[in-house]
């Protein structure tokens, strides 16, 4: 199950990042599960990396390559996560580093791991090392369609996104992404990948990684579950002789997000078991915190998702949410709460205006809006989410078996 | 679904307590659904109610009324929660109290109302009252199988605990609850009503049910959802002439927690959809916030939920869930993880004396073990949950049609 239309864009390639793909053979033979990305010289990359505790060996590895050298590399396989897998993890995680760098004349520093799957497996390193060179033969500045399938999980779906913007020079900005369970962010979330022709330095990249991350990747949930292998990774090869400083810097940055946000709705669309989009827009806000306690706490709501999958207008649920959220001194006379455009609730109670007819109506779309209005401050955030199905239980009771 | 065996116990009647269940076909007819207990003058009450903002117009009758004057009368409707009702919940509350009062030749105050069941439905009010004779009329010390019955919801079985103690001057507790589903307690939790024949002065009686509430109702969740709703409410009589002191309070609270944890587990072993009942024992922490962020982070995850239900030994999820759990400068190489006695996961890995046999076979009993040791601290605590079924998904999809 998933929701909206699945099909993967027009990917423009970008001058000096190329990408190769291979059938590795580590979980399942014949599937595309070897990424290898190749990043042109004087290129700069910035890196957004899970927050959870047990984060993988790969995460620890590509930060601490990250913080040394400019990275030449990414290597990304599916089927494993080499997480929850001790010392053994890092000796693989950098083994595999080393022998990218010896198939491709380059220093293990500057390749980037990144693994995604089962959690707690031992990484099968035959497999991944022998499915190296396939991956670097096809290392092409086209690559980026294969390599959004080489980077999925229990996805149903590849995930891009791609622009163009400017005039005279023009910048080209594209980006992939996998990501269906165990999604929620913390700092930046499952596997992201995007690059650009720009030129930006290191530290405008940094800046413009995290606000573009802040409103797209960090702005969804699944199931309320952080991953140990979250990364996102942006690259500015500077190959379209365009330099970004400080005057270009937001319009680099609003264009950025429109892919950012592009692949974490994908994400979203491709949840586990998705049958709704679902926005939660929370607005008058105090303050931005106050905001996403309430989106989060509806939008993980067990038992509002339960009701979004059943298109049943239980705006009850939704009150319950917003009352135990944690806001201090929330005045739930005026709170209002609408689903797409129908008023469902306001003074503590169903709206007058309400009637079951117009709520059932509202549900019955695949995109739903759930607007809550605090009426106390001047904050908008918003949230992406899907509703709790069967399926999704069906997904991630079989995972394993 | 349940688990465990749901006969109701024998519940010791409490001299100077009476229960009365009528049906009243609140929301379906000739279910039960409408109990009276009724007070004995000189008794003491003590309660706790939901922190939902949102919480229901009974809730807050309730809390004033048990403010002003020491209650006779506690009023209980099932099938309709009387809340996210507005002005017109608040009126249909403090009338509910009035007609029973009339009924009694008592004082409204002197009633306290709850309800339970769908939000945001208006309370039928003169099916609520029409009933109220026949609860009144069937008032007996030997109600309680009656009553436990009469406050039910989506609930599958009554659930009740009782208890006597001491050898001369003898104790009895007996109480009952309800819930399901929408359960994280904070505070308090659905319904809960437990009565003792001791003499207990108000403040050390409000002391003792706090001290219970803690290391039960609010150690529990199915869905960390907090009901607009939740209540508990403890009666002491005095009926048995034993009265509790300073010196004597240390037992009695011990044996009140008893039959609270009674109740508590009987909710989760009735959880909605619930396959297994699981404790999450956490070992070894710095404090109380910490072991019970770790303890809710594992019992609310639904990937550790799913896999549960699979009986899926998929540790892997526990270990991601305790590495978001916010626990600040966690060692994960000093975190050890059991399955009942298997131990799972060590040295930030799968444990090496771990087989998938062993894990599968842990997995399999209906009553699960998740036991955490942090290794830093001196701190215990244990979170009772469920897994996450097909069924649970089921019944709140279906809940309102």
């Amino acid at each position: 199950m998933a929701t909206g239309n699945g099909t993967l864009p027009t990917l423009h390639p970008i001058a000096g990042f190329k990408l190769g793909t291979a059938s590795a053979g580590i979980k399942t033979p014949g599937r595309k599960d070897l990424v290898v990305m190749e990043i042109v010289k004087g290129s700069t990359v910035a890196g957004l990396f899970t927050q959870n505790a047990f984060c993988a060996a790969p995460v620890a590895v590509a930060k601490q390559h990250l913080a040394n050298v400019s990275p030449k590399y990414l290597l990304v396989n599916t089927g494993n996560a080499n997480a929850g897998t001790g010392e053994q993890g890092m000796t693989d995680a950098l083994q595999s580093c080393d022998a990218l760098a010896a198939a491709t004349s380059s220093n293990k520093e500057q390749v980037l791991p990144f693994s995604t799957g089962v959690i707690g497996e031992p990484l099968p390193m035959d497999r991944l090392i022998g499915g190296m060179p396939a991956a670097v033969a096809a290392l092409s500045e086209n690559g980026w369609a294969d390599a959004a399938e080489g980077i999925l999980t229990t996805d149903t779906r590849a995930k891009g996104a791609s622009l163009q913007y400017g005039t005279d020079s023009k910048i080209t900005i594209t980006g992939i992404a996998k990501g269906s369970g165990m999604i929620k962010p913390n700092m930046a979330t499952m596997l992201g990948y995007v690059a650009t022709d720009a030129a930006v330095d290191a530290e405008l990249l940094h800046r413009a990684l995290r606000l573009a991350n802040e409103k797209s990747f960090n702005r969804i949930t699944v199931d309320s579950d952080t991953s140990t292998n979250d990364a996102v990774i942006l690259v500015a090869t500077g190959s379209s002789g365009v330099t970004i400083d400080e005057e270009s810097f937001d319009q680099f940055v609003s264009q950025l997000k429109t892919v950012f946000i592009d692949l974490a709705q994908a994400i979203i669309r491709d949840g586990e078991g998705a049958g709704k989009f679902v926005s939660v827009v929370i607005e008058g806000a105090v303050d931005t915190d106050e905001a996403l306690a309430v989106a989060y706490t509806i939008a993980e709501s067990p038992l509002v998702k339960t009701a979004l999958a059943a298109s049943d207008p239980n705006w009850g649920r939704i009150l319950a949410a917003i009352g135990r959220a944690g806001v201090t001194n929330l005045d739930v006379n005026a709170v209002q709460v609408h689903l797409n455009s129908v008023l469902i609730a306001e003074n503590g109670a169903r709206a007058s205006s309400y009637t079951e007819e117009a709520g059932q109506a509202a549900m019955q779309p695949e995109e739903i809006e759930i607007r809550v209005s605090l009426n106390r401050g001047q904050i908008q955030e918003t949230v992406w989410t899907t509703d709790l199905t069967y399926e999704y239980v069906r997904i991630n009771a079989e995972y394993r078996t």
